[in-house]
């Protein structure tokens, strides 16, 4: 089979005794015969169960077939397959390249009986898979079933675990080591391939098999996409490439600890100079509650009606101002519903604005005590409508920033104005709440100065979701829900494309009896030190947590955490512009820098920040030391000095002193040098 | 379509415009379009995997089809119905009569290329659906699918019960409510009909569609027998007639309270004493440590060796006869593994009769800190030489009966003598195990005066199981798998052709916390009474437990309800023979009496001992009253000799008086009025 461009691309396919392979750049993508066929087809009705963004997901599965026949033909510019099960079933893969000169193949179902596909790419018993978005419990995903679906990330996500028991029974809410706010049907594997696939329905990507890797689609057609380099650097640009990278962060955020606080205008003033007084570097103050609250038996809840709630937060316009003037933004919050019984929701609804029910009345999701209309973002008038909210409200008080919730909940029962079914928007849907506020600060100028996070994602929110926070973490030490979880998080989106990731320092969920210790807090604020921005979170029970202001130690402890953070900012600026021009993320696997090191690939709790500096955040409660490992270089530890070259190493790790080690060969080790000298309260000795 | 003696035998099948219907004395069975087909056929690969009798059964789903061609032809005494989907797949279903004159369809893949099939069996809306073995927490099995599979039966069997998730933690124990130690591919439609299937390979039948029941088989061949009948009793009579039926129970068994006690003779004789001095009716005592015990971590467990050990048991020949002479049985323990570590198992191995790996060694099971052989009962001179252990081990040593326990653990992946997989053998196995109690028992004339209970079965247990219990319910008052769901299992028993059954006064399992109340010891007492066997158990903890002797109040109890029992005698003995002749089993659903009265329907908690006891146990804790429901009849309450007519109805339920009601037009009338006459030490007063 000879295709002379496709050929010079690197794309071959080779008719075998009774089957066929295809092979790019070296890498065999897949391999046919009647007895080990590469394609199924089949039919299922899905049945799928919301509960609060908790999704009980079925297939009542009709049919599935093997395609085990494939006949090729050579077309103008690609290769037709033709697979058929005798005469029941067919259907055509096409072979060639996309605009780009990506691998594309794109499968089309002959007849529209059938609605899913299962794909087998061929694989090799020792790759190792990363990607597939945000993923909390897995890092290298070889060994087991990705469903990509994006929801609730789940309390506890281990069924093992007594939070997850007890949030399960309570609301089916406990998850499981796959669920994730951010999904994508991408993946990168150790053969140096990415593999990203462009639909945007219920799939499942299996890595279990030794010699396949199974991608199912509840759809009637597919697209993937490939492309190959000879570094994971290498490929992560030209995936960024394909997929958008995001801008630069503003200069403000390198700036100080951004200050999660509730309750006003006062309160706020109030704490801000508290923590500035006792020596922390303080750079915005981020209130969630700033358009008011409900009381819900659950305990207080943001009112969602994104305006200004005035008694709340009075004199809050000018008050922004001000606080600006010191250096101090002030970050807001929206999410893309409006409570029922407020007015935003009105003017949705009389403009038809929401999406709508089958039988055409609004659609209003069960929030907990309370409702919402879904905005219709598929509605270009509806689009705009928000979008307008967003630069009113929240870009016109002055915000210096919000974060961007949810996106999470799309119904898949309910209606939408494009015409598309919402089982299939239901994954797009976070990019569209994504592309949504990154519009509104693009025609407004704010990129790059205005900053929104955001926790739901999926393929496009490279590009428009300008930093991700890695959502509701226990405030616990679980590995599946806890400070640990954050790592792989940020690492397996790093591998997705998105290069910009934090967390709620001390983390959010207080339930089933978690309370936030104080050790629990400052582990995690050391950890986040060492990621691009610094915010705190009180979590959803405020009075039952240890918070920055609970404690001088505590409050000196972030003077000193700050500081060193702020310190930092040349270094981790210029991370940031890289991630921002190439797509090299600024918290990286070891093996993107140390790919001979085959250890590398499973290490799952380390990272590096930047290229000179190796982290391994303490996540174990009551430990004094740490055991890392270093590749295979010139280290030294960041406050000890000490040096050390590869090999598993232990280091003394109080509170405070992260495991950190710098590339003694970096141009910055000087002023990683420096960090050893700041003191407790913040100067340097 | 016609074929004279099918008509005759009250079967029809009609072709419809594009399909056909088939009709059983006018009950339709199969209904199949290409639109709705009623087959499909598949291939998958089955993941079983095993521990301490719990499963873990996924199927790895390779392919399914529909077949939605059918093409019939008469042959000789039988029609045959082809089925297709294209030049794909086909099928032959044969619609005709057994021997005994039931509709018989058989059901054949053409080619071995398939080992699933589904087969839709046409339903109504508002069919109910009893049976399919012993199932504990549904007795009507409409709007479920219940896996059909021998295993342990789940310690708490609900996911939201606290206990089955430690179980679940500790040892993938917890189960489900589908778990049972009794399936059986066997059920009875409201429609008046049942159905049974000779298969005995995983099964999973689907009752949770409107329209249609879908039965799936875990092989490529099927075999389904049906009758019909215009009432329930002479329903279970035809189905009896082809399961084979329990013979009468020995005339001892209505004499008293079998009595569990382990520790040796001198601890058996003490409590004997101790009860008869009490004014227990004792007909037994039940030592399961006969053959010695093995310390573990555990706790004490049997040794799985099945001789006399005479040094815990000292003179246990000659007592036995001196108890016998007393009219005290002494009944032991047996099942059908050996201790790796003991004198039997190597005498099996040596003879070649344990079941073997695939590498053909023996084949050792995991028990919790000891292994066991198989004993592989396929193989006639294995199954023989244990018949002989239990002649001469037992039997020979005077034994009045015994627990034939377990026969849920054959493995998966064990090679059998007789070339079927095991995977097809499992589920078969408790049967084979019964048989062989059986023929021990008949070979020596012992039938009908030794007793042995079992708890695991399938498909022949009816006949070779003499006595069922319902294994080993947790020491609490969980509805899953506390007293309570000891009557569904005893109902759905019976309408799957098995009419004797009882439980461990008591409860059994006792771990996590659960430790047995004087109140729920009492309670089961009280149930037990209205059962055709009174047999007490220690539990698995007998220090955390109340037991029968615990105090003085306690042996009162059993003095009196021992008495109500043995008083009883010559009703049972009635309802047992009547069981044996004809099936109708000893405990009832009460629409076998009272088929008009739609709300019988759904009793799950109450039955009918015998014809004319009525029977509502307290299933709940610190209860004074009990509400149950009365069919239209003329009811006596027992203790009160209060009259009733149907409807719901509150009685008084102190300990010691469970909620009976008899019927005024009994024959028995007379006998049952007497019972209130007895006083608390068990005497007439």
């Amino acid at each position: 089979m000879h295709l002379q461009h496709l050929e010079t691309a690197g794309v071959k396919l080779t008719a075998t005794d009774n089957g066929f392979s295809l092979v790019y750049h070296g890498r065999v993508i897949l391999s046919h015969s009647p007895e080990a066929p590469c394609l199924w087809m089949g039919h299922g009705r899905a049945d799928i169960k919301m509960f609060r963004g908790n999704f009980s997901i079925k297939d009542r599965l009709n049919e599935k077939l093997a395609l085990t026949e494939a006949t090729m033909t050579s077309q103008a510019d690609c290769w037709h397959i033709r697979f058929s099960r005798g005469n029941v079933i067919s259907a055509t893969l096409t072979v060639g390249l996309d605009a780009g000169g990506r691998l594309l193949l794109t499968l089309n179902n002959d007849a529209d009986s059938h609605n899913r596909i299962w794909l087998r790419l061929a694989a090799q018993q020792a790759d190792h898979i990363y990607g597939c978005g945000e993923q909390f419990s897995c890092f290298d995903l070889r060994g087991k079933p990705f469903p990509l679906w994006t929801s609730e990330q789940g309390v506890g996500r281990n069924k093992n675990s007594y939070v997850t028991w007890q949030a399960d029974c309570a609301e089916n809410a406990g998850g499981d080591y796959y669920w994730t706010f951010f999904p994508q049907p991408t993946f990168v594997s150790s053969q140096k391939y990415y593999c990203h696939v462009d639909n945007s329905g219920y799939m499942n990507f299996d890595f279990s098999a030794p010699d396949y890797h199974e991608l199912a689609f509840w759809e009637n057609r597919a697209t993937l996409r490939f492309e190959c380099a000879d570094s994971y650097i290498a490929l992560l640009e030209k995936l960024s490439a394909w997929l958008g990278r995001q801008p630069e962060l503003p200069d403000w955020v390198y700036d100080g600890v951004i200050l999660g606080i509730q309750g006003g205008t006062d309160v706020c003033q109030q704490k801000l100079d508290k923590m500035r007084q006792a020596g922390v570097k303080v750079n915005g103050i981020w209130a969630q509650d700033w358009s008011g609250i409900r009381m819900t038996s659950f305990g207080k809840r943001v009112m969602w009606n994104w305006q200004w709630d005035s008694e709340l937060y009075p004199q809050l316009d000018t008050r922004i101002q001000q606080w600006k003037a010191e250096g101090v933004q002030f970050l807001s919050y929206i999410n893309p519903y409006v409570a029922s019984d407020r007015p935003l929701c009105d003017e949705a609804a009389r403009h038809g604005y929401l999406t709508k029910t089958a039988s055409g009345q609004d659609y209003h999701v069960e929030f907990g005590e309370f409702y919402a209309g879904v905005v219709d973002l598929t509605h270009p008038d509806a689009y705009n409508w928000f979008k307008e909210v967003i630069k009113q409200n929240l870009i016109g008080l002055g915000c210096g920033g919000w974060m961007a919730d949810f996106g999470e909940y799309l119904p898949t029962d309910t209606v939408l104005h494009n015409g598309v079914h919402a089982e299939i928007m239901h994954n797009a849907w976070p990019a569209l709440w994504a592309k949504c506020n990154y519009d509104a600060l693009a025609e407004t100028g704010k990129l790059g100065e205005t900053l929104y996070f955001m926790r739901a994602g999926y393929t496009g929110s490279q590009k428009y979701a300008v930093m991700m926070w890695a959502g509701d973490q226990n405030v616990d030490w679980s590995l599946d829900d806890g400070l640990a979880s954050v790592v792989p998080a940020a690492l397996s989106l790093a591998m997705s494309g998105h290069g910009l990731h934090h967390s709620d320092i001390g983390g959010y969920t207080t339930l089933y009896g978690m309370k936030r210790s104080k050790e629990l807090l400052l582990r995690w604020c050391d950890f986040n030190t060492f990621t691009p921005m610094m915010r705190t979170h009180e979590g959803n029970r405020p009075g039952d947590n240890w918070q920055f202001d609970s404690d001088d130690e505590t409050m000196a402890h972030f003077a000193r955490m700050s500081t060193i953070f702020t310190s930092l900012k040349p270094y981790i600026r210029q991370a940031v512009a890289q991630n921002a021009r190439s797509g090299l993320p600024v918290m990286r696997p070891l093996f993107l820098h140390y790919e001979a090191d085959a250890r590398t690939y499973s290490l799952k709790y380390q990272y590096l920040f930047g290229r000179d500096l190796l982290v391994a955040p303490v996540y174990e409660e009551g430990r004094h030391d740490w055991t890392l490992y270093l590749p295979e270089d010139r280290w030294i530890n960041l406050w000890t000095g000490e040096a050390a070259n590869g090999g598993e190493i232990t280091v003394a790790a109080p509170l405070g002193q992260p495991p950190v080690f710098y590339r003694a060969e970096s141009e910055w080790q000087a002023l990683f040098a420096s960090l050893r000298l700041i003191d407790s309260a913040g100067s340097t000795r």
